[in-house]
């Protein structure tokens, strides 16, 4: 299973990604799940995978490929970002459909987020569905997960908006992780993290975060502390302000 | 969608539970999601339930017609509390088995959470699969739940333990329903909570709380605002701290 997440925010996008990558019980291995492209001070680009690990890899390939090779579309020649997703969307189509068919139970679905800047037009930051399609992530809704993202969003709902600072939504993020980490034993460490700054182009900073890395560390105890905590001070339900309900009878 | 939960702690047994039902976007509705059986000063259950409403509705329906008419196995000869939650999984059984190959692509299918005392033996929670097997929950795993359970999963595993109060269990379980209603909208209210003394063999004392419900209101706002400070007091990721990568090289 894998968690990934990203936000965009006023100063810029950040991306949080798990390395957990499993075919059965037994067979568990890390990979990561974060993938960077220039960083040159004219475009970025970060990419953030879910699902089949072949067809991530064979869509990075893919796209690392037609750069270097010039054919088109590429993400160099991307005028901006939609059409840089959309290249990404189109690379996954391809590299599916060379697997489709070849077992009716397989399925070589991906799904990924993409979000990056291109010279001083506005960033981006996008779902990629399996179909290759994708949209937009918006101010209202600043956040995009894949993979395992049930357990981690009650907490981005709290937190992100459009105008929270760009370390405290990876903060969020990094707590989304850590929520997920703890109810999912498939979503594992090490964790990466990536803050870019909005209008730099620059490849921004990328933490790589193992299992008993003391931020980790530090940011789990004190964030289940705090939550203790905050609990502790929440409002009794008083019985007296709503009806006890009498018994119901069985027959009813 | 349903979502419903319970916890066991050494106090005693708490329950909460949504009452939105849906059968497609345009066809809400509200059923209680929660019943009770005795509180007689001798034996008390409460079962809550997920999944096809018929069957659950035919399921209480069942061990209410058993009561009534003497029929074995049922809740009222019960003579432990494992002992009546096989009465509700062989009701569920029987049930199901009615409408089951009336069409392919639907399922009659529902799961149960039930929990209770019988004089002064232990009370004892269990998840009633579709099946009609069961598993008590236990000290070290003293929750279940049941329907759109993860959303509100992370503040059970940091707060309920055997040993939490119960007024702290059923505050927990409300926590964990609002931030449900909060990321899903298909659970609703009105909510009830049930919290069940160990050793009164009386039915508990039980709540309905519609949406706009005072303490409703007041538990998700002191929660959001509280969880939003404790947000606030985190460490920051110092970019000291780790090393900062390099640009990853397009072609590697």
């Amino acid at each position: 299973m894998t968690y990934c997440v990203a936000a965009i925010v006023d100063e810029g996008l950040a991306f949080v990604s798990d390395s957990r990558t499993n075919a059965g019980v037994d067979k568990l291995g890390t990979y990561s799940k974060m993938h960077r492209f220039f960083g040159d001070g004219e475009r970025f680009f970060a990419l953030l995978s879910a699902g089949n690990l072949a067809t991530t890899q064979a869509v990075i390939k893919h796209l690392q490929r037609n750069i270097k090779n010039g054919q088109l579309p590429n993400l160099a020649t991307a005028v901006d970002v939609e059409d840089a997703a959309e290249c990404v969307g189109l690379a996954s189509i391809e590299e599916q459909k060379k697997y489709r068919g070849s077992r009716s139970d397989f399925s070589p679905e991906a799904t990924f987020i993409f979000g990056g800047q291109i010279r001083d037009q506005e960033p981006g930051l996008f779902m990629i569905y399996p179909e290759g399609n994708y949209v937009r992530a918006s101010t209202s809704a600043p956040y995009l997960q894949i993979g395992e993202v049930k357990y981690g969003k009650p907490i981005l709902d709290r937190i992100i908006t459009h105008s929270t600072s760009l370390k405290d939504a990876g903060k969020c993020l990094l707590v989304s992780m850590d929520s997920t980490l703890r109810s999912n034993a498939t979503v594992g460490p090490p964790i990466e993290a990536l803050y870019y700054d909005k209008n730099s182009q620059q490849t921004g900073i990328h933490y790589l975060l193992e299992e008993n890395h003391e931020y980790l560390v530090t940011l789990r105890e004190s964030w289940g502390a705090r939550l203790q905590e905050a609990f502790q001070t929440l409002p009794d339900l008083q019985q007296a302000s709503v009806p006890s309900a009498s018994i119901i009878p069985m027959d009813r």
